[in-house]
């Protein structure tokens, strides 16, 4: 059941990293909605190797082929099935990991759990399973368009370089103006300085995406363990590399009082609100109509350019250089990522909404 | 679907604060485990509130019934039906808050969702709730004893006063010796000190839990969507007032590069480990053998005993103190809940394991 | 995962004959529906053991009692918990069946499956457990009566007495009228001498029996595995002792030719429909708005109250005369059950489309 | 969520007739089985059109690719997927039913539920979605293999042509012998000569497949709603043109008394077993060792190549005569159907029960 996600708004993905190909099934698409291909290849686009100096040098043209589920332009109702074929694998370039561990890696533990593995690119542990969250996560922004909620995920930190201010500080429009995408231009500059640093180094280096939800209406949320937070926690926790998830205040509202947390209601010219927005958008596990925001920690990539102690599958301890083409930050990349899961947690969920009254 | 959790193992709860009880039916609790009643009520004994000077005075028994799937002290492998009967309810203390909505609470949100809400003691979003979730939680440790598993939770940070070291330096038995639930006893007295002068202003403070996860065997966890941290996560962040999660080195590890955070392997006496388990146990979203350890953000409690401003459910604008027997920190309460959360995840993630091979 | 039904509305139950009772948490109710506890109380009362001579002596009263989710006489959209206290309980009765197995019943495969049975008046695999299936469709009715959709059950057939019509020729209002639940009052007076017959010998009786959902929209089902009438198959193959399913031409309908079967459109004042129904009120596996129809097949009460060999647990061979009260044919008490599944899938399947189109 | 069937061993299908091609997702394969490639398209060769001169003249090689899930001959554990592509599409021959609802199709209530079809071949309702059941269907009999599990289905009634014996009467691998699928070979002539009678009449014929499962283990099966024939049955209901299900003695069962119908334990040879088995091989919801069999009703094929009234969808009266390429009895291609679905819900039972006892 691991590789279907959501509830009413499915998606189920397979697809190895050297294998035919990557793909998956989105189940639960309302019917009705226009398809836009441009917009779902747009979308892979972003988190496609190759597109700029920072990321992997891995080309792959990563064009996405809907199977199902879409007539004369708009979506049944029926399953939307979609392929990505893999193109430019380089399978001999794992040939020396086959028999041994790489560190911080899932070989040892899929070998453990299932017995074998695909070695060739991690297998099914690549993060190119992303590419299959990428097109159902354009898909539910398609129907999220129409509700008028918007999802803007940006990079806001590398390393140490942490963006001084949240969300509401910067233009977003930004975003994609630059190769690491943070919408704080002179951060991005040192950011991409870092990391091509690290680069240089054949070391990896971790970071922040910060995430936001705006127009989401009030009620979205499922108490009590469907709390749309939990939710969407859960989601970007399942994320490769993903190591934290706070939203609101997070951690740093852990040394706070009460009184200086809580968000007090007003009337806002007939609308009730609060005149911040601490919580982040959601009380009680559900949507209050403010803004949605949540921090998402990776950790820096495991794979490295240079010389680490492993040992080999019979134990044999070994010495191990990475060979290959990889990232040596995954953030630029992963943004996104963490948009095409808020979109699917966000759509699934106004569905689940749907059904409360009668 | 939001009042149950797990795959495998499932807690299905019910229950307000100031209705006739809390209870829930437990599904898939393997048959023939010993029930040890007198186990299941001292779990239920260290989140009731009134157990010490730090937390509510509100006064409740909490006696669990377990009312099936238990035959001559074992489990039968038939659903487990348990209830608490609520006794010690004050409704009154609640009747200023029925029309209008508490800052940083679930009313407003739930009246929006629903139409209507029981306001009574907060009603379905009472902390109450996670009765349910110890009695689920101590039915999984029976079962988690058998193998070997152990987990254990603890005051970790009180506001500002946070823990300078990890897990591995501390004596966790100590964690039941003071009323905070905190290993080290020297801040364990800080800490307390931290919550009577905030209860004393009629404030609130939050905070963080850590917990750990020992003996857990390697290949617990589905990837993509079902990675064991993930589901971890998820479920941490369903308790209330949890606003973050992460494992391992989390957030702080978005600081560091590949080669500070690797855990290498070697070769243990005959064995593969790591020296190091900066991963948290966990690699690819599978159990590798390590201790997990993850921490959680809790907020402040929303209830304050001073003046706030609110609107009434008209939107007209309003002041309320709050009345009634609240906690002013909810970390030591909330200890056992995260164990509980987290054995139901960790057995019913075990579960799931013994089907990945015929 | 087996003791909750249902998608969005959802039944979890729990409990044995002789434990200390039955109950059931139902999620996914829709918010804001009264809650007529009488109606409720009634439908329990229509499945009571002890109500009619032709039922099982065993005298229950059956009060259930509700233990959430619902304020101020109408649900709140939070999972409602119930209980019903066992009480009339005559354990004894069974302990010359602890170390044997019955014929055609439970005891074997649960012993087997689980490693122990609580034997006691078949403990879970007892028909007791469908109160929590009557709670859970009384609750489903009263939604589905502000939806204007009636389900009506009857007895068609004890036996091979087998009423001559189809539900179209009856008064479906006359099926309290009688014992046995059936509307045919001549036919029912003979099915209720073959029970008595049957009962006196020692001996029990098969039947059928049939339901019809009334004023059901267009819409409702989700291919492909969710077909509307594969949900109602499942739901009833779930009731105990049922062998077979139908809907509309069924088993019979198999013989025919697809120019005798065919439904034809035609426009009936502006509304499109079909003249005639051989369809049963689904297409594709989707409702097409005219009545849907289906017949259940229950086998004889395995109990008997004359002897018959067995062997005991240890495998050596016995006989046995089953003690205690039992009904000598089931279908009278299971037509509220009948009704109570058909009420809570048909509820099931109008939450799910109201997720179809944004 | 309709799309996806199963609980541990779950098919996630999507496709339809005119478009791309068919296919899905296999998730919880147990890792480590053989994979023989041959053997998943011989099953899927069962199926295709164009086999005999029984079936629609439609020739479609429907060659299955593997797209993930597999390495080196083996499962890995991760999700299985597959594509089979559409190629001999005749899409013209369905212009003529674009703005009208044909009798007994799903054209109507598709078009009313999701406000627009895809009209060519009966698009998502077309049976051609049963490809990506029989290919679930050979990888859940490669694993059913290793347990030394048989699934056996075969024709046992065409029309008023029905089998005067049960299975344990025929040889079963006489079933492929003929183009009915009918272990009968004198029986098989006589089915063989009505499905040719009625095609040339322009019209079609139901009939029953009978389905028969050997060498399973004692105890599979969940209950109370996981009842083993519950999911089977619900299984077979989804399958296109099912109208019913019954197992064991089914409605025939219903005229019995108790005493006829019972099935009495004896010792054989040290091994609890049962002298009949009307039972069905399935007591109380588990499997009990012995043969589980049962029945499935399937209707005429609701396409007939002779003239029927309907209507357009703006409701105007009209005739049809279907063009294109039809199968007059479905029975011979759903016999491998028949089986897939049974070996699905098997396997996944095998794993759920994996998970009884610790």
């Amino acid at each position: 059941m691991s590789n279907t996600f959501g509830n009413l708004f499915r998606l189920t993905s397979f697809g190895e990293s050297h294998g035919p190909g990557v793909g998956g099934v989105v189940d639960g698409m309302p019917a009705g909605i226009e398809v836009d291909t441009d917009f779902i290849q747009a979308e892979l686009n972003r988190r496609r190797p190759g597109q700029s100096r920072l990321t992997t040098p891995r080309k792959e043209d990563d064009r996405v082929e809907i199977l199902s589920g879409v007539f004369e332009g708009r979506t049944t109702g029926c399953p939307i099935g979609f392929l990505v074929r893999n193109a430019n694998q380089h399978s001999n370039d794992y040939d020396n990991i086959r028999d041994l561990y790489r560190p911080s890696h899932a070989d040892f533990t899929y070998t453990r759990k299932y017995g074998l593995r695909d070695h060739r690119g991690g297998g099914r542990s690549s993060a190119r399973e992303t590419i299959a969250r990428c097109v159902g996560g354009a898909l539910a922004k398609l129907a999220l368009r129409q509700l008028g909620i918007q999802i803007t995920a940006y990079t806001s930190q590398v390393g140490s370089i942490a963006l001084p201010h949240d969300y509401r500080h910067y233009d977003l429009t930004l975003t994609e103006s630059n190769d690491v995408r943070c919408p704080d231009t002179e951060k991005a500059v040192e950011m991409a300085a870092l990391i091509s640093e690290v680069k240089a180094a054949g070391d990896t280096i971790g970071g922040v995406i910060t995430c936001v939800v705006q127009g989401c209406p009030v009620g979205l949320g499922e108490p009590a363990f469907g709390k749309l937070h939990a939710a969407l926690g859960g989601a970007m926790l399942s994320i490769n590399a993903v190591k934290g998830f706070e939203y609101g205040l997070g951690f740093a509202g852990a040394c706070q009082r009460g009184s200086e947390q809580n968000d007090e209601f007003y009337n806002d010219n007939g609308r009730i609100s609060t005149r911040t927005n601490r919580s982040g958008g959601i009380q009680g596990g559900i949507s209050n109509g403010q803004d949605i925001y949540f921090r998402v920690a990776f950790k820096p990539v495991a794979t490295l350019l240079m010389e680490q102690k492993t040992v080999t599958t019979d134990g044999t301890e070994t010495r191990l250089t990475a060979r290959g083409r990889h990232d040596a930050c995954v953030l630029p990349r992963a943004v996104p990522v963490v948009e095409a899961m808020a979109a699917m947690t966000v759509l699934d969920y106004y569905l689940l909404n749907r059904t409360t009254l009668l």
